[in-house]
C-alpha cells in the first residue's frame, strides 16, 4: 500500500477528503474548522482536527477514526454487542485508543476487571485532551491501561483469562496488520473463557466481502460460531462497518451472539437496542450468500 | 435554499463532492472518469458522468440519485418491502425516472398493471441510455408510463386504486417538494385499496429525524400504520436513507408492514431477503425514542 499518508495532506480547500488506496474513487469529505494536532507517532500519522458540522476528528495514517458527532454506532455496538451476549467480569479492549470501547464497557456493573492494551499512547493523550467525552472512562479504576502490542499480549496471556474480548483496530494497513491474522485468533480463542466471546472492528461489506469471508470461514473455524453483524457510521467509508464475532466453545447457552442474554439498565445509550442487536445480523442478499458459501481457503488438520 | 445547483461546477480535480446545503460539512466524493451528458431539463439540473469505481452516476440538481455499483439496495428495498407486505395486482410508482423500481416491481408475477408517472422524461431517456440494466422494464407490457406530476395524478385518480404506491423522489427541495406534504398523503390513502401499502423514500436518519418524525406521526396519522425501514445506501449522504411505509385501514392482515407476507422466488436479488426486511424496522435508540414521543404538531379534527 506504500507509505502511510499524511493526513494534513488530505485537506484541500479545507475540507478533508478521506481518499486512500483501500477504497479507490470515493473518499467520504468533511469541512475543517481548524487542524488542532498533527504529529508523527513511534506508530502512525495522527491528526486531529476540528470540524464544522462533525465536533473534533481524529484521523490515524489518513483514516477518520472518530467524530464526536457519529461515535456513538460504533462504540455501543462494538462493545454491547459481545457485553450483552453473555455475563462478562473480566474484559480485554485490544486498541481502541480514544477510550470510546472502554466508555461502554464500565457502564456493565457486572465487569470487575478491564485489561485495556493500547500500542500508541499518544492516540489515547489526543483523546483525552480534544474528545473528553469519549475518553472519560480512562482513569476508571476497574481499568488497568498497558501500552503495547495487543498481538503480543495475547500470545503470552494464560488459557481461559477473559469472558469477552474487543479489538478496536484501524484497517488491515499499518500498526494493526497482524490483528487480522490466524495467528491473533488462535490465540484469542486460547486466552478466552469457555463461552467466551471475541468481537473485532470487521471491516467494510461494501468494500472487503473477501476479507469478511475469511474471517468468518477461517479465522473463526475454531470457535463454536462464527458471524458478522452491521453497523451503521456515516463518517466511516461507504458509512458501514461491520462487527466480527465469534464465541469459544464450552459454553452453555446458545452459541450465536444474534440474541443478547441481557438487557441494558440506565445506560444512555443514543444507538444499542436489544432490537438492533438482533437485526445486526441480518445481511444483504450478495454477502450471506458469500458467507454460506464455502471457504476458498484449505482448512488447516487442527479443525 | 437558493438556485438549484450546477452538477458540473462541484466536479474539483476530477472529483465530484456532493457539497449542499441540506447537509453542511460533509460530502460523498466520487472519482469522476468523463462527463457524459449535462443539461438543464424542463426541471432541473440534469448531470451524468461516468464514474472510475462506482460505474456511470446520475445527479439531479447537484444531489446523486443513483450509482451503477451501490443502486441494488435502494431499489430493492423501496420496491420490495411494500410488495412482499401484500398481494399486489395494481401499483403505482410516482417518480423513479431511473426505471430501477419498475424493474425490481415487475418481477411479481401477481402483478397485473403498474402505472409510473415520472415528471422528467429526460431522467427516462438519461436512464434509457446510460444506465441500461437499471432501466431493462420500461417498455414491459405491464407497465404504462404517465409523463407528469405525480401530486396532480394522484388528487385526480379514483378511490380505492392501488394495491401498493411508491414514491421515489428526490429530496424535499426542487421538484419532489409537493411529495413531501400532508396533502399528498390523504390523496394516496384515498387511492389504496384497504389494507393497501405505501412506501416512499423518507430521507436520511442521521439528517432528517424531525422530517422522519413528521412523516411517520403527521402525515401517518390516517393510516392504520405508519413505520420507517432503514436502508444502506453507501453513495447516500451519510450512507442509509430511509422508506416511509404505511398501510390504509381495512386489511385483513397484519398493520405493521413489518412481516413480509410472501417469500421470494427466483428473482436474482442481491440485497433484499425476508430477514432484512423485518430488520429494516429496528432502529438507532435515539430515532426510536424521538417516533414514540408525541408528535409536535396538533392532530386535525378528522383524525
Amino acid at each position: 500500500m506504500g507509505e502511510p499518508l499524511n493526513g494534513e495532506t488530505l485537506i484541500e480547500n479545507g475540507w478533508f477528503l478521506e481518499k486512500n488506496a483501500q477504497w479507490p474513487g470515493q473518499a467520504n469529505a468533511l469541512q475543517v474548522k481548524e487542524v488542532l494536532l498533527h504529529k508523527k507517532t513511534k506508530f502512525q500519522d495522527l491528526l486531529v482536527f476540528a470540524s464544522t458540522n462533525h465536533g473534533n476528528v481524529i484521523v490515524l495514517d489518513g483514516v477518520i477514526q472518530i467524530t464526536e458527532r457519529d461515535e456513538m454506532s460504533y462504540q455501543e455496538m462494538l462493545a454491547h454487542l459481545p457485553l450483552f451476549s453473555c455475563e462478562p467480569t473480566q474484559v480485554l479492549i485490544v486498541g481502541g485508543g480514544d477510550g470510546g470501547i472502554l466508555r461502554e464497557v464500565v457502564k456493565h456493573s457486572c465487569v470487575e476487571k478491564v485489561t485495556w492494551c493500547e500500542i500508541d499512547g499518544d492516540v489515547v493523550d489526543a483523546a483525552k485532551q480534544f474528545m473528553p467525552s469519549v475518553a472519560k472512562a480512562i482513569g476508571n479504576p476497574k481499568v488497568e491501561l498497558l501500552v503495547g502490542d495487543g498481538v503480543a499480549f495475547a500470545e503470552k496471556s494464560k488459557d481461559n483469562s477473559f469472558d469477552v474480548i474487543i479489538v478496536d483496530s484501524s484497517d488491515p494497513v499499518g500498526p494493526a496488520e497482524k490483528l487480522f491474522s490466524k495467528e491473533f485468533y488462535v490465540n484469542a480463542e486460547r486466552i478466552l473463557k469457555p463461552g467466551g466471546v471475541i468481537c473485532s472492528q470487521g471491516e467494510c461489506l461494501w468494500l472487503n466481502e473477501e476479507l469478511i469471508a475469511t474471517m468468518v470461514q477461517d479465522y473463526g473455524a475454531c470457535f463454536a460460531s462464527a458471524e458478522y453483524a452491521t453497523i451503521q457510521v456515516p463518517t466511516y467509508p461507504s458509512g458501514q462497518i461491520g462487527a466480527f464475532m465469534a464465541r469459544k466453545r464450552g459454553g452453555k447457552g446458545e452459541v450465536s451472539c444474534r440474541w443478547p442474554v441481557r438487557e441494558p439498565k440506565d445506560m444512555e445509550l443514543r444507538y444499542y437496542t436489544p432490537e438492533m442487536h438482533a437485526a445486526a445480523f441480518a445481511l444483504p442478499a450478495f454477502l450471506q450468500r458469500r458467507l454460506e458459501a464455502p471457504s476458498k481457503k484449505r482448512r488447516l488438520a487442527w479443525q
